[in-house]
């Protein structure tokens, strides 16, 4: 790290009074303002003022490789000063971004072949819609709209990909689409209905998709959106078969599956993509982001099955081109970010490591259930969520004024560690990268943090 | 220029089999393939066998200041380096994307003063309608939910800004919103009805836009979508008094006037925003992306005004957080690249170059109208359009097969000047930094392109 040289204040102001964060809290902002976080090294990042914290959030569930890697800066820095940017339309490419295609056709499932490139995971499922659209088109398969998803389901913050999102909470004082967009339940196994087994749950929800569809019509559906692990919902694991067993339904109605690997790919489940390697489905669609370039560069995309590039890749009209795309798709610096990175997965086996480490990780964040106000830690490897809970019999939980994964994810913050807080939930997606020492150091503050959080909420008589 | 080293075959194989490019022509692209741009130095780009070529398109309308700044390049791996990225979100800031908010507040016009960031135009134009939605719910408008846009407006590619887009060739097989959008005339002054004056027609357009918010009714009508300079609809220039006019016609509905900057900021028009300094206008959102980073990192900016920020930065409910947000929203390297642009642009004073140098390109290249093709030369400084037509009396097009635009830039690229085509019209958007030298070099290609396209026309028997 080098020596730190931020005026704080100075920075804290121009925030507050020109930067619109995301997912602003407006109740308190202008009061407390931002942390400014200035820093970096290995997995560790520090702010303006030089405290260190472990990043236990990788960034946003993107810093998959580790902070400050010379390699990829220097990636970048090279094709910056070769060839900075030049334009993806009609018949022209670069170097990065033809070599990348190449190389996510060959990581991602067997027929999954063909690559249309964004900036980022909302691009990319807006993407999808818009390819899944044209392709019933083409197909003269026209009345075929429709989009499910599921009940905290995340996929993006566009008009569209934010109507597909089933987070509830994030739709309040927005606009959706509200036709084209049917959600089903979420797929979490911990708030199945009382006295149902998961196996009657994983039946109840593959029905559900199946009803959906007949209720809708199967000539009206377009698309099944799913996060193969629900991340921002909450780190949700469906039960054992669910993958599969949705797929065939969407298959047995020929609704295209997209399978949402924007946070599950590039090593966080330890794969490259999580569909196949981890729950053996191989969907029509992947859409990626985040860990494709460890957080270095803006960069998503879509992955296209050779069925859908197809039918897609024929002019739909005399005269007609391909009209869908973006200035930054396939932008050569992001592309040769993402080359660097997969390289450095490859080459360092980060994917075995993610598997090692991240099962060590699961466990001893698994062990944390025994809390008295943990009520389910769930997820796989380096994804995984912890739900607070005022009584683990009940799972009922406690008011939302008791902020309490806030204040843990506060604790945390106190003694060098930064957990997402998510209403009474917290999550964790660290870089892949973490020894076994450093899960230790981060299941210590983190378990210390939730003793000393249970302590204030039994003294304020929450408990 | 570094010593060229692609394999040009395995380039273009693995571009073919797996890089979906934007605006591909399907009808061609299996055969031909794509020509590989692999390297750059000031204003030429040089393909992957050693071709070199003046940039007449700046990347795509993007590359303002010119190619291979090691400054750019070095900001980026300095930032990478030393904090690749953080989230955006919730209260948590990053040094170059305060600093960046703060640079853009004080660049824009008077109150526009709050940044949202996003990766590209197309996010930071889907961003202006979810904020105008959210915007008109606060107030408890909640029926102004319109949007009107304009004949060959270009806004995006997300499935709610390709819907914005006006240009109705873009829409071909693919979906839109019906129901939100609506379209008023191209402000074309070269294709306005015959025998009516400039003024007149100005008038006309000015009062088909009342007339469109008075048959959708105010009180559903949310926002105006106009580009100050219609880009990829073909450079059109709005009458003189329009921008003022049309602003006047918002102002009086209570309808959001976003002025849609993506291709027109950063120094194309010799300003920083050309809404102001340019049109005399301020709007209620400036969006913008490409010129920002001059294509150098994937960044966009959706600019609101204080009085959208007094309404917006209010929670909707209790316990609400303002849920929109990229990832990448402010990514810090993309911000740093920002910055250091800005920071280029100011030093060597390249607003005032664009103004001067960017008058003469304007006028050499308005001398081709003299051509017996070219039915019109428009647009400013360095932002132009030719219009081929078959006949300049009637201003008869060629028939699509003539494939004219195509061929121009096709005869361009042979003498090693990249110019875009489309439709019957070529477009020029070069690096900002061209001496008059380069511009007497650029002007005297298209030139003899134009007259060898003439009299290859001729032959055909198009003349």
């Amino acid at each position: 790290m080098t020596q730190l040289k931020y005026n704080t204040e100075a920075l804290r102001k121009k925030d507050k009074d020109h930067f619109i964060h995301p997912f602003t809290d407006f109740s308190t902002f202008n009061k407390e303002g931002s942390l400014v976080m200035a820093d970096s090294e290995d997995i560790y990042v520090r702010d303006s003022d030089g405290k260190k914290y472990i990043d236990g959030i990788g960034g946003l569930w993107c810093v998959n490789v580790d902070y400050g890697r010379k390699e990829i800066a220097q990636a970048m820095a090279d094709q910056a000063l070769e060839l900075c940017f030049y334009t993806p339309f009609g018949h022209v490419t670069t170097p990065p971004a033809a070599e990348l295609a190449a190389k996510l056709a060959e990581l991602a499932p067997d027929t999954l072949n063909h690559v249309f490139y964004g900036c980022g995971g909302s691009v990319a499922n807006d993407t999808a819609v818009r390819i899944a659209h044209f392709y019933f088109n083409q197909l003269g398969k026209t009345s075929k709209k429709k989009i499910i998803s599921r009940i905290d389901g995340y996929h993006g913050s566009t008009y569209m990909t934010m109507s597909i999102t089933g987070v509830k909470f994030d739709h309040i004082g927005f606009d959706q689409h509200e036709d084209l967009v049917h959600n089903i339940s979420c797929p979490n196994p911990y708030r199945r209905p009382e006295g149902m087994s998961t196996e009657a749950f994983c039946d109840h929800l593959v029905q559900e998709l199946e009803d959906k569809i007949l209720e809708l019509g199967p000539d009206n559906v377009a698309l099944f959106f799913a996060e193969p692990i629900l991340g921002a919902g909450g780190v949700i694991v469906p039960p054992q078969g669910y993958h599969k067993r949705t797929l065939d339904v969407c298959r047995k109605y020929d609704v295209l599956y997209v399978s949402d690997e924007v946070v599950t790919a590039f090593g966080r489940l330890g794969h490259f993509f999580a569909s196949e390697d981890e729950f053996g489905i191989v969907p029509d669609m992947i859409t990626c982001a985040k860990g494709l370039t460890s957080g270095y560069a803006a960069l998503g995309a879509t992955i296209l099955s050779d069925k859908i590039y197809d039918v897609i890749s024929v002019p739909q009209a005399e005269g007609s081109l391909f009209t869908h795309g973006f200035t930054y798709s396939g932008h050569p610096v992001s592309c040769a970010a993402a080359l660097k990175n997969i390289e450095i997965l490859e080459k360092e086996s980060i994917c075995q490591h993610a598997k090692n480490a991240g099962d060590y990780f699961e466990e001893e964040l698994k062990s944390l259930a025994s809390l008295p106000i943990i009520g389910d830690v769930r997820g796989k490897r380096f994804m995984i969520c912890l739900e607070s809970v005022a009584n683990k019999e009940t799972k009922e939980l406690f008011p939302p004024k008791a902020a309490v994964g806030d204040r843990i994810s506060k604790r945390c913050q106190k003694r060098g560690l930064i957990v997402r807080p998510l209403a009474h939930m917290n999550v964790l997606s660290p870089p892949l990268t973490m020894s076994k020492t450093q899960i230790d150091v981060l299941v210590s503050i983190l378990r210390e943090s939730i003793i000393e959080t249970t302590h204030d909420l039994k003294e304020e008589g929450y408990l």
